[in-house]
């Protein structure tokens, strides 16, 4: 087989030119970065697990009708995704405040929001991915008014499943980034979410305990993060060696 | 304390007076029935298992700002909701078409359905609480139009989060049926979703397995009722004796 032709590498995945015209292959690393990749490291397993994780909450999102990019998982680090022209925006969701967010309004971390927030950064490295009020987007062209009703509203559908798939397991969804992109079917583009949804693009706290189960681990050295993603698959019976959906979580036997 | 006052005894559950203005004691019985009642049994346990349930699901939606009754678990069969004045309406959301919806189309039980469906029956118990087009809603004033599309819009976010909370466990959500009352603060009213949502109110089918995990156990003659809601409870961290959220699952150790 000829060398597949890199498209794109960024801070934790690769992409490379899929087997079929619109697809694309993207490959998972180990490498954790923070803070705009000041911080930086490589955890063992991490983009194996967030391979499995992505596949898994994707292919929920399929089951109800959120349109995706995501077609198969390929092995244990790649998946084949749709190629998609990506919106230039993060699109936050947030439930509680924390992170940038509670910093910004001086608010305690954990304060329950009255209502779910949808926040939009503008993707771009070299300006540390600024928060952008709504009103800059259509003015620059990233996104058109339509489809920024899209994303909002699709941006809540998907907070509403992930809140749910999370609540399931005794987790509270802090907040989320997503990246939606365009394919173009007929003579108008539709809106896809893309890249991925993992411990590294959610904020993820057990309920019961508090403890953080995503990359704020990595961010704040809360401790070892390949074992926090592996607590999360492991409640949700999506574990790296095992493609039966097995039920998988601990038992108070020893 | 006085006997309290019994409002309402319906096939499943009685509803007595509040201790405050506004609220309402639900009560779950252990009566199963089918058919318009004509198929009946007490199940032990069932009871219990839909109060925690219900109020499990019911927090969830409060955590995303969807409004409902609940209020709070007075013990194991009793939680004190809001008082509403209830839309006379059956509201169902399908993910796949099963029961009476394959019936009426000819469709084989387990067929996607090309989108999430919301139908709705007359809550009539001499009529067998018919499908009625949403035409017959606005004209015969069971809701308004304004109401019908909020209503809508609620079950369909009722469908995302159910949808997730179940696919995390590994359970399909078919199928539900949730009900909406109005309350009255200042000078409209406003819809919320009430009466429970449980296994007697969802059909839940094992990803792997197919397993039915619902009323139709009771309906079908598929086996122990009990043991099928238990397993949701179980799988959910929802245990009967157990408030908190002990992470529940088997596990292949014997």
């Amino acid at each position: 087989m000829a060398r597949r032709k890199k498209l794109y590498e960024g801070k934790a995945k690769i992409l490379y030119e899929g087997t079929e015209p619109g697809t694309i292959v993207q490959y998972f690393k180990d490498d954790a970065t923070a803070f705009n990749a000041e911080k930086k490291d490589v955890i063992d397993g991490k983009g194996v697990l967030n391979n499995r994780l992505s596949e898994f909450f994707m292919t929920g999102l399929t089951q109800l009708g959120i349109p995706n990019h995501f077609i198969k998982r390929l092995n244990m680090r790649e998946q084949l995704v749709r190629a998609v022209e990506i919106v230039p925006l993060e699109i936050i969701v947030r439930n509680v405040a924390a992170g940038s967010m509670a910093k910004r309004l001086g608010l305690e971390e954990g304060t329950p929001l009255p209502r779910p927030i949808v926040e939009f950064s503008y993707k771009d490295d070299s300006l540390g991915d600024p928060l952008v009020p709504e009103e800059y987007i259509a003015a620059f062209g990233w996104a058109s008014q339509q489809e920024m009703d899209e994303i909002v509203s699709m941006a809540l559908r998907v907070n509403d499943y992930l809140s749910g798939v999370m609540y399931g397991v005794g987790i509270k969804l802090v907040d989320f980034k997503i990246e939606m992109g365009r394919v173009y079917e007929g003579d108008f583009p539709r809106l896809i979410v893309a890249d991925e949804i993992s411990p590294d693009s959610c904020r993820l706290w057990d309920m019961e305990t508090g403890q953080k189960l995503d990359k704020d681990v990595f961010r704040r050295d809360l401790g070892n993060l390949a074992d926090a993603y592996t607590e999360v698959a492991r409640r949700l019976g999506v574990m790296p060696s095992n493609v039966t959906h097995t039920p998988t979580k601990p038992t108070l036997i020893n």
